[in-house]
């Protein structure tokens, strides 16, 4: 039997919040959710299903991190809901990630706003004090793995075209170090290693079979999984299983919250060059001639 | 080939002794056992199995740590014996834990007192200079966890009744972080994640499939396989084999020794109040009433 | 999608460098070879074969270390080049590791200027912008096991005699601290501690499964398959995985960076000690007999 060390207090830079979504009120689903944040809550199972619905692919653009963000504070301090679970509302994709569009043909000022939403959105569901559960219905590339990677337990549905990795490398870009913290601390150096040079996708074996999720399950039981998971999770008292988390977690949350600025200021600047611009602008047009 | 990088010196700070295992002396197996703590010197190979012998589930109470910390002090100081073998003589039991009536109903010097005793217990075994195979012959949950964690080899009973685990978060409560620290060092850092949060108790064959155990034997052929394993250790040079020991684990023992009397702080304010004292009472009553 | 936090500079110490080597020059294998250092360039595919040729078992010496620096430097700086496969020219041996008669009868200022080319060595392999393949074609003990551990990529030929490991404290020695930081990163803490501990050499299987290389092949195609291992890692954008490595081992090479000089002088100083100049020249002894 062992006993804690104290309360961990996290200082998080806020996110400024648009008043859209911080208007928003009424009861069940309606007060949570937002247009691209769907929420199926159950107050009797203190559980809430976020399904992601920013079509096609689930983007990560500034406007769905913000209300992604605010929806998880708004359960964060709402004592009814203890767990989430965390899926796609989008056949086929959990999230493709960061949004290109947000990084192309914008001002530093937006750059900074945006990249600060991405640090925000890892260190809302990284640190968060409820039970994360990822039923992964899709496709999860960079971000989308991202988000992924930061809940307590991932379970992929099986399917080979659902691939998870952290593939910047294979776009010419490098993950920043706080989702390499995170890739470590799941897969171990190694793994990670190889991993992130190469961009690996894993598809469902191997993803389980290094460890980037904790169970493959067909894809009609992805929810179910997802909630018996969650029962098991839910039956630990919340207030040791917090303090836990927190204690395996925060000196990585730590490592990002310490040079928080400079990170944002490193991103500015790469994403201002001229031939950053450039390639960006290439790439975004290839993927509109795709789409006609 | 490669050569060492100067010799570690590891302050740690003393327990107070108590007199009656202090003056206790004569040869063989007396001069180092105790009422709870037996020892079984094989001069001639070097090796002393030590039993634990506090029944009915060898809780750790501060006299049982005492003895025990004594014990190995000698050992350590006697350059006969260079392996130590953990056993338990308490059928079905390797230790059951910290000892919860040395944490309700006693004063603040009594708390702090008993915290230094279970830290110190963890700094002697996991920076021992002696070879420690702990023949894990019963269940071994939470500090009695940690005490197998901190050997240099752990051989488990295949018994699926012998469970293995940090399972604080059960009971309501948390791992301190050097407990955490021994459990990422030897099963990796999402396991340990996940192993806490839930406080997962492994049956043998889960427990080797994660780490926790380096080896799973039938229960007759526990000590056997310990001594076998033991011969192997001890053909490695001392000088060459300890300093290696010290270089792996020094960062880790450093982490609590530099904020030891902090650690003590914070367990004294955390138990001593009203809320935890009354859980625990009402805890000691239902297991006192389990009894009868 | 991520970016980049900014270029690391990494700053290493030079090391003196012989004239013989300096100023070889021409073209093709003779520009980056010597005598103990064969080069095969393939210029279109951008790759570079070094067979270490220092019979009978490639031992490091100053000689071969500055050798061999030299030709990486040369290859680093040459545009051609993007990946290099390291093997051995010598039948059954990859490499015997330090060279004994380095650190045997000379004075400090050779003990010093031997121990410094060993940590270049290291630093030049690990953190190469190069993707680097070991090709392990024979016995890799000591600091032959740790130049494959510098490698982006380890494929092992599959002969039991062909074992790998730090095996340091078989010898009575330690490994340094950067061996084990290499080798924690590559096979995790627990096993890490367990292989140095014992100085384990792992035959084929077991290295494979404890992560020491990451495939094993039939001898006769341990060429082949590390040309394409090579084709996939250099299907990667070469900045963006430069980056992404630089990321992943900066921490671990600043370790040494930062105590270089005062690894240095541990070295010296251990190594003048009679008692263990003693013991190596019995040692010594020993191994020249053995050749009669």
């Amino acid at each position: 039997m062992a006993l804690l060390a104290g309360r961990t207090v996290l200082l998080r830079a806020g996110v400024r919040l648009g008043a859209e979504a911080a208007t928003r009120g009424g009861n069940g689903a309606r007060r949570f959710a937002s247009h691209r944040v769907l929420v199926e809550p159950d107050a009797a199972a203190g559980i809430a299903t976020i399904k992601l619905k920013n079509p096609p692919v689930n983007s990560l653009s500034l406007e769905f991190l913000t209300e992604l963000i605010i929806c998880l504070e708004k359960l964060e301090n709402d004592k009814t809901f203890r767990g989430i679970i965390l899926t796609s509302d989008c056949p086929g994709i959990f999230s493709a990630g960061l949004d290109l569009r947000e990084m192309c043909g914008k001002n530093p000022a937006h750059y900074a706003e945006y990249w600060r939403a991405v640090q925000e959105i890892w260190l809302k569901l990284y640190l968060s004090n409820m039970v994360l559960v990822a039923a992964i219905n899709g496709a999860s590339p960079a971000g989308g793995c991202l988000m992924a990677l930061t809940c307590d337990y991932r379970v992929l549905a099986d399917n080979p075209r659902y691939r998870i990795g952290l593939n910047e490398t294979l776009l010419g870009i490098i993950a920043p170090f706080w989702f390499k913290d995170n890739l470590v601390n799941t897969i171990g150096h190694r793994a990670a290693d190889r991993a992130l040079q190469l961009g690996l996708l894993f598809p469902p074996t191997e993803a389980l079979q290094v460890g980037m999720v904790d169970q493959v399950v067909p894809e009609d039981q992805i929810h179910s999984t997802a909630l018996s998971v969650m029962s098991q999770w839910l039956a630990i008292p919340d207030h040791a299983r917090q303090l836990t988390k927190s204690m395996m977690r925060k000196a990585t949350a730590d490592h990002l919250i310490k040079q928080r600025e400079a990170d944002i200021q490193n991103f500015v600047s790469f994403i201002s060059k001229d031939s950053i611009q450039k390639s960006l602008q290439v790439y975004l047009e290839k993927l509109k001639q795709k789409k006609h």
